[in-house]
């Protein structure tokens, strides 16, 4: 793999590539060229080779990629050769929808604790095995259930406070749903979604119809 | 405005250099160059400047950009300037919370109308004046309350037809959260979140933890 730097859009795209792969093996087809697979799914084929280049030599000259490798490839790049267990904090409408969406692959992400401070939450079984439980039993459930990756629900000005046990508890990977900017921690990544920021790109092009933005 | 086609990540950017410009008003601030807002925010003056540079010349030269002008500007261009009024198609947990979501701000995107298909959940009032419809009435509500976005939180298999109904009702702009890719409808502007991209940026941040990717 080169030292340079890897941008998270170029692992934002391998993630797309791999589901367009997904697809295509549901779909039984064995090999595809990177035109093929940019047609297919309104992609930039000169996108794919760069963004692969990165990484190493997939492509098998006049074949293209093998669908199979290459969908393996891309698990063991994006780490999802393994299973992630991912706690919740904030067991909310949010925090329930996450713990029950079907989007995360059932293999690659496995929810296996919840949190809350709201006695009235606490105790609530949310599907069969997975309970509601105490905030305050946040450090020691941690290493119990070797969680690896926390997913954050919790009101803004909880926020901080809680990504801050998080931390402490060792987990180097937190998904922030509050809408708050959170500081910096050395050898954690922390990733905000920002749901406001897709809206205000549907906003934009009903302001601009005319000149409908790229997708990147 | 130049003719070339501008990115959706120029746009998301916008969105973002809107929220340090927020941040800065409200401390005060009255002018900024793009170093600084680049320094305190960590973010790239280079591209703050070739990213405002596409909508037209907004800085002053020995002064850098006047905060609340460049607020307004920012506004006007994202097309925030107007409220825009939004439906929610599904009130299951997803669509209660984002129903309730503080990160929308309350003048810019304002939650008019809500809908469902379970009889159990027609009818409750998520909050004061907004009460969960039925979704047959969803192409009368919509023009009647003039919803010009529509947020679709149903399950997958009822994604496509939904999508269906909303576009015949008029509207152009559509955020789906349904884990499936929908077709294109010329016309109307479908961004789809996949909450598991950003969970797989950061299981590749675990599997790389010496190559913290960069951020965009």
């Amino acid at each position: 793999m080169k030292t340079e730097k890897i941008s998270e859009l170029t692992i934002n795209r391998l993630s797309i590539y791999l589901r367009c792969l997904n697809e295509l093996s549901e779909a039984g087809v064995q090999t595809v060229s990177s035109k093929l697979l940019a047609e297919q799914f309104n992609l930039n084929s000169a996108q794919i080779r760069k963004d692969l280049a990165y990484f190493g030599e997939f492509g098998v000259r006049g074949v293209g990629y093998v669908v199979e490798d290459l969908r393996e490839q891309l698990r063991g790049i994006l780490g999802l050769a393994t299973t992630h267990r991912v706690a919740i904090v904030g067991a909310g409408n949010l925090g329930l929808a996450l713990a029950n969406y079907l989007g995360f692959q059932q293999d690659s992400f496995q929810i296996v604790a919840l949190f809350d401070v709201d006695p009235a939450r606490i105790g609530l079984e949310v599907r069969p095995g997975l309970v509601v439980r105490s905030l305050d039993l946040l450090p020691s459930v941690i290493p119990e259930r070797q969680v690896d990756m926390v997913m954050l629900t919790v009101p803004a000005v909880a926020a901080e406070s809680v990504l801050e046990m998080v931390v402490q508890a060792g987990v180097r990977a937190v998904l922030n749903f509050a809408p708050i900017h959170l500081s910096v921690r050395p050898g954690c990544k922390v990733k905000t979604v920002d749901l406001s920021i897709s809206l205000e790109s549907l906003s934009y092009f009903l302001a601009n119809p005319t000149v409908e933005p790229q997708e990147e």
